[in-house]
């Protein structure tokens, strides 16, 4: 049964691959850096993003694109009220985003004039890792109560990433948590991955992620005139 | 392209389900009463599960299946510390169980003299709600931590399910969660569905689930010796 599947998901993956393409053209020539931003169910994906409007908005202009399985909008709601445009996607159950659903999200946004795009991918560790959005760059919120064994069941998302945040620390001291044992297994996967442990809820961290994020925008800005185009990705 | 995967997901749902009854034959004959234990990772389905075995392996005899999307044996190893029996069963990156894995899982255990068969799915709120395995009961273990959204944003998973834990109550004073509103959006989805607030890492509230999980085997027993079959489900 399972091998009935893969032809059809890889021409699925083919198709999408292609208009993922047309989605990097699309952030390119406005000048937008895209995050794809992926965690599993109430790792904080959501908290981040309304701390990251709070503290950038003044420098950056930011626009998000929030991704559900179901039709509720209790994420787009939040990053609302944080003052950032925000675009609902239902995936209608499905178990990931992919190109065409954030291809028809921009058609609801104006991009031009925006600095950063921030993709809330569907809360799931297994299937967004296959589904490239057109986004530059992808970021996991992991989270302390989650355990440390993450990396290695997952190994396939930590193995795409650009950046990886650790929420949650507020509560190493109540749970578990063998944070060498963590490490070891992401180091193993992405040497030498941009690292943040933070905690949304109390603002410890933050503030090593606000700065890498706003560097990754300048030098995507910079890129994008075709000045530096030899410069990084 | 989401349209044209529909007619080949159907046609391996259709073959699951008729799978799924060859299972569940298997386990009515044996008399083994089968529950697949759902969850997000890292909400504490290994723990609940090495918990149970410790609490009930003197009265209960107890096989586990270990469904992981990665080649790691993390948790059947702790499984088989507690003392079951377990069969590791790597998706090779798929995001759930279904019934061919778990039947052949079946051909790894004897089934005979089993009481109760507890199959760990992939840590994964959204695919494995489309797969039946051919267990019985379906048990969802949520966590304090991942947020009181949760039954909102996956209804699903939360809408098929025979019992509901909420894992690690000992985190209740540290973060912000409104058991009220977790509590309603359950009631909505899923009206008087047996619920068991506890903690793995303390004890507090095992007991309940642990009576509730008795008395589940010793009816489905009852049952499958045919001289109840009106009885339950």
């Amino acid at each position: 049964m399972t091998t009935q599947r893969i032809p059809v998901v890889e021409k699925i993956l083919s198709a999408n691959d292609r208009l993922a393409e047309q989605n990097r053209a699309r952030l390119d020539a406005a000048r937008v850096l895209g995050i794809n931003l992926l965690a599993s169910p109430g790792a904080g994906k959501t908290s981040l993003i309304v701390r990251t409007i709070q503290a950038l908005s003044p420098q950056l202009k930011i626009a998000v694109i929030e991704g559900d399985t179901a039709p509720v909008t209790i994420d787009a709601d939040k990053v609302s009220a944080a003052g950032a445009a925000a675009v609902q996607v239902n995936t209608g159950g499905e178990c990931h985003l992919d190109a065409v659903m954030v291809a028809n999200a921009f058609n609801a946004l104006t991009l031009d004039g925006l600095d950063l795009l921030i993709v809330e991918n569907v809360g799931n560790l297994i299937c967004p890792a296959a589904f490239a959005l057109g986004t530059h760059l992808n970021v996991l919120v992991a989270s302390v109560p989650e355990g440390a064994d993450k990396p290695y069941k997952y190994p396939g998302i930590y193995r795409g990433l650009d950046a990886l945040i650790l929420n949650k620390i507020d509560l190493l001291p109540y749970v578990d948590f063998d944070l060498d044992y963590f490490r070891r297994g992401v180091e193993i996967l992405n040497p030498g991955l941009s690292f943040f442990p933070l905690s949304c809820r109390t603002g410890e961290g933050v503030e090593a992620w606000m700065e890498w994020l706003q560097k990754q925008a300048a030098h995507h800005r910079f890129s994008a005139d075709g000045s530096a185009s030899t410069v990084g990705k």
